[in-house]
């Protein structure tokens, strides 16, 4: 419950920051991806990504696991922010994990999706 | 609510897929992931990642958000099951995002980074 | 010299593989890829990608330099048939990156655009 | 030719910013990515391969070509950096390409990977 608030406020926040919101961006960071539009905060998410997959190499060499958390943290907002952008926000994307859920939803999907792929030949 | 339970009840579908818990790599999806080990699934996160910026740059030209939001939750999904693999959860990336909440927190970090990278000089 | 054909002689090959050249998406991965269109390969860029900061973070732990080798070449391979399909070639991104050259030129373009970073707060 | 021309010289340049070749960190772009070490530039080919993808994104819809190249040019130039770090260089990468050249050799390549994937269940 704690961790639903935190994303429901978080969203609240992000929205707020929204250039139709009064968001400034000389003020705060969240309107100043907003403002300068989906390349901005795209980039951020392959660059926030390639940093969750250096982390987490390092931790299998032996570094803290924190740094993943917190790169995960980074890649996760930045996935927020785009959300909010496109009129979107985290609860859609949970909305689509429960909808394939029990595992066997999501499951089937992978699945399927790999045996497509098996039958165009990759 | 519903958000939080979907996340949780999700954790303890991949945990159920856990080499020790008994998944199984032929019949699993996320069993095979983990099993395969580190690499399998972080690829994945490199690749989900981009194809969220692929919908995201479709929607900018006119084609539906929906795939957006499939795309972020493959990213997300495939960021549980690294999580798991670490020991680490969903919860962990919730509770980092909290700490930094109020958006005082996330921006604060934010901005001193991009404060960091000018006084380094890029 | 050698080097060059060989960049040359792929380029030869790789249109050879063009859906207008007669490539057959059945008998070639190349005619495959060119043939499924733009998400097919730059989902690979990113997945290519991806692998080469795999590699290099698993050559800091002491793992062999022959897989950046590797993996770079992938990536390297995937980037000139998107080049191809876009009626571009290797040859451009050399002629650009000699435009920049003398490294004066794109170490002025780097940082200018750090500058323009710092100017816009990041 | 000149294209190899200007490979041997761009990767000239870039030794000469090695920290043992006496490079600057303070007057040079390569010198302070490569003192800053792997995740500085390791960071920077996640980004600019999404740039990448982004540019190409940008041109199914209509926009310049030359994006596409220069962005490739930013990515190609990242890896070189990185190459360098490693003690390789474009030689490499392009001496590799050679091997699997004829395109045989690199579409079995991918073909046996395809093939493998299929036989693993993806």
């Amino acid at each position: 419950m704690p961790e639903q608030d935190t994303l429901a406020r978080l969203t609240a926040v992000i929205e707020s920051r929204q250039p139709a919101a009064g968001g400034d961006p000389d003020k705060s960071y969240v309107a100043r991806l907003l403002h300068k539009g989906p390349d901005a905060f795209l980039k951020k998410i392959g660059e926030e990504a390639t940093e969750v997959v250096m982390a987490a190499k390092d931790a299998d060499h032996g570094a803290p696991r924190e740094k993943i958390v917190a790169e995960m943290a980074d890649l996760w907002f930045h996935c927020m922010v785009a959300l909010a952008h496109y009129g979107l926000s985290a609860d859609d994307v949970v909305a689509e994990l429960g909808r394939r859920e029990g595992l066997s939803g999501i499951e089937e999907k992978a699945l399927r999706k790999v045996r497509e792929r098996e039958a165009s030949g990759g």
